[in-house]
Parts: structure tokens; sequence; C-alpha cells
């Protein structure tokens, strides 16, 4: 049976790509491309759990508690939901995944990127997406599309969501063969119709 | 400032190590050495968070996600609670640490030891205990101690415990250096005495 396409959403909060995930399902489900789409974390109800410490811990929580409970996260994502999803053939559209860990862990809060690649092949068996949308915000604007009601990684530093982004660019320049940079400035519309580009060439 | 020492307190489920730890814990206020009694997992409100995960989730864990959430919560355990009192002199006595992760994660889950070493390391800034007694018990006496109301660990099969056993006196010869392993088949007194002697000697 051909396995599924493992295509995952990445960008700042505020870059818009859990809206263009849902544009992308919907442009999928008109080609009659069988689809799911899930979240890292959250996408299981053991992560959602996780999901919840993860967002809204009020405390301190040390950089690598938060780091191993994303990859606790991904690992039962992908043995209960991810693989059996791409070994029934049907592709997988996922809002973030091991490249949000290595922007937002790895740059951001200095662990290393290439440490987190590593310990992210042992938690997620080594898959990697066959494609990723990295939705590019300037920092400005994606801090006025959040707004104020942040939750706990929303809530960093200016100086941080930088980082982050800085994060993303610098993997989109290592693993071009992969990561595709969408300029998410734009609207709506406008942005899908970049996305749907890449998908007609990526899929046809 | 001298740094306290950091004992841990290991063994199967029914080995006694809890209610040892607690005798230890009487025994070093009685020749005021001061001490901090914790537990992983569990041992901040964050890593209770991840406990009750670890031992209450109703669904399959995947292996890799159990193991990630144990060194989540010790990544959390030692930069909040553990470090500080090691560094403010205190001793701390620890009702589970690594050699748990690598008795129940390595050898009973064969996810292998010397990965979850290494991994440990990381997640806890390379810490391992000074001293650790590992309460070896036969597999029947600690089922019979532990009795009908299982967590989900506990719950596991009798092969399970066998392993973990085997995994522990494995450790012991692996690092005779730190490790001690005292008969916890014997009343909780005459385990009692054991601990001191080797305590007397390690102190004093």
């Amino acid at each position: 049976m051909k396995k599924g396409l493992f295509i995952t959403f990445e960008g700042a909060d505020g870059s818009g790509k859990s809206t263009q995930l849902e544009l992308a399902a919907k442009y999928f489900e008109e080609r009659k491309i069988e689809s799911i789409k899930t979240r890292d974390p959250g996408g299981t109800p053991l992560g959602c759990k996780i999901r919840e410490i993860l967002l809204n811990y009020e405390g301190d929580v040390a950089p690598y508690c938060e780091l191993f409970l994303y990859l606790a996260d991904r690992a039962q994502h992908i043995d209960e939901k991810i693989l059996p999803a791409l070994n029934n053939g049907k592709s997988v559209l996922c809002d973030r995944y091991v490249d949000s860990t290595m922007a937002y862990q790895g740059y951001a809060r200095e662990l290393g990127a290439e440490q987190i690649l590593q310990l992210n092949h042992i938690a997620a068996k080594s898959l990697m997406p066959d494609l990723t949308f990295v939705f590019d915000v300037d920092t400005e604007v994606a801090a006025q599309r959040v707004g104020s009601k942040k939750d706990r990684l929303e809530s960093e530093a200016d100086d941080f969501h930088r980082k982050v982004r800085e994060g993303y660019l610098d993997l989109a320049g290592k693993f071009p063969e992969r990561i595709v940079v969408i300029n998410a400035n734009k609207d709506i519309e406008e942005v899908h119709r970049d996305v749907v580009r890449v998908l007609e060439e990526f899929l046809f």
C-alpha cells in the first residue's frame, strides 16, 4: 500500500500556520487525497495532558523538562496516530513537529538544535516530514495577530520570538530538500495560493 | 559550603524502599544531619502532574513516551529541588532515581540501559547518586506486599517484575562503587539495621 505523505506546518504563533493547515486539508479533500489533521503537542488524549502542562503551567519550567515533555508527547503521537495513518496510506497534516522543537528549545532556549535532532530521532523513530512549510512572518506582525491573550510560550519576551524566527530560517537553509519558507505577512488567501503551488508540484 | 550527599532508595514496588527512606530520614535527624526527603517522579508540583500520568493513565503509553516523561520529571526535580538542597549542604534522600529508569524502562521494557544512562545525563545534568540502596526482594514477596490495589506499573505481568529485579542486580554489579544491595525479604527493623550499618560506614 502506498505510504501517505507527512507534511508539517511550522512557524511562530501568529504566523497563520494553523489556518493554512485547515485550508490545505480542504485542498486535500477536494482532490480526494485521504488525510488526517493533527497537532504537536496534543495530538492524542495522553498528549493533551502533556500539552496542558506545556502551555499553561504557571511556575517555572526547567528547559530540559520542557524539551522532554515535547519528546514524550511526540513518541506517543507517532505510535498512536501518525505512523498508523501513514501506514494506511493517509497523508498526515501536522501543526508543528520537530522543527518547532529545534527552533524554540534548540535556538531560542539554546539547548542546541543538533542535540535535539538526535533526541527527536529516538522519540520519533527517526520519522521526519516529507515536506515542511515554514510560515515566516515579521515578529511585530505575529505579536499583533496573537494579541493580548497569550499562553506560556507566547508570553516570552520579543528577543525569544526573534530567536525562534531566526532558528526557523536557519533550519530552512540546512534542510532545503524538505523545508519551504512561505512569506506569511500576506493575507490568508494569498498565502494559501503559495501553499497550493508547492503542493501541486510536490503531489503531482 | 559542604555539598550534601545524594542518596537514592531503589527496588521493586513492595520492596519496602519508601519505609526504609522514612527510617533513614529519622536516623539523619537524630544525628543532626540536615536532609530532605523527596521522590522520583513527583518531587515537584509540576512533577506531580507528570507522576499522575505515569501511574494512572488508563490507555496504552508508548515506551518512549513513558521514558521521556520520567526524564522530564527528573529535569525539573534536579533544577527546582535536588541541586538547590545539595548546594545548601543538605543531604537528599530520594525514593527512586536513575536506576529505576534503567531497571524498568531499560531492562524490563528493553529500551537499553546504556542509552537511558546517556539520556539521563542530559536530563539530570550528569548528577548521579553518591550512594544507592537497592532493596532486593523475591518477586513473590513483593507481589504479596503490594496486594491487589495496583497502579499502572505495578499491574505489569510477573515477567516484567522479574526483569526489573534482574536489572537492579545487574546494575549493582556494574556500579559497585555506589550501589549496595540490601536483602529486603527480612522484617523492617532488620533491614533498617543493615541500612544504618552502610550509612555509618559511609558518613563517618
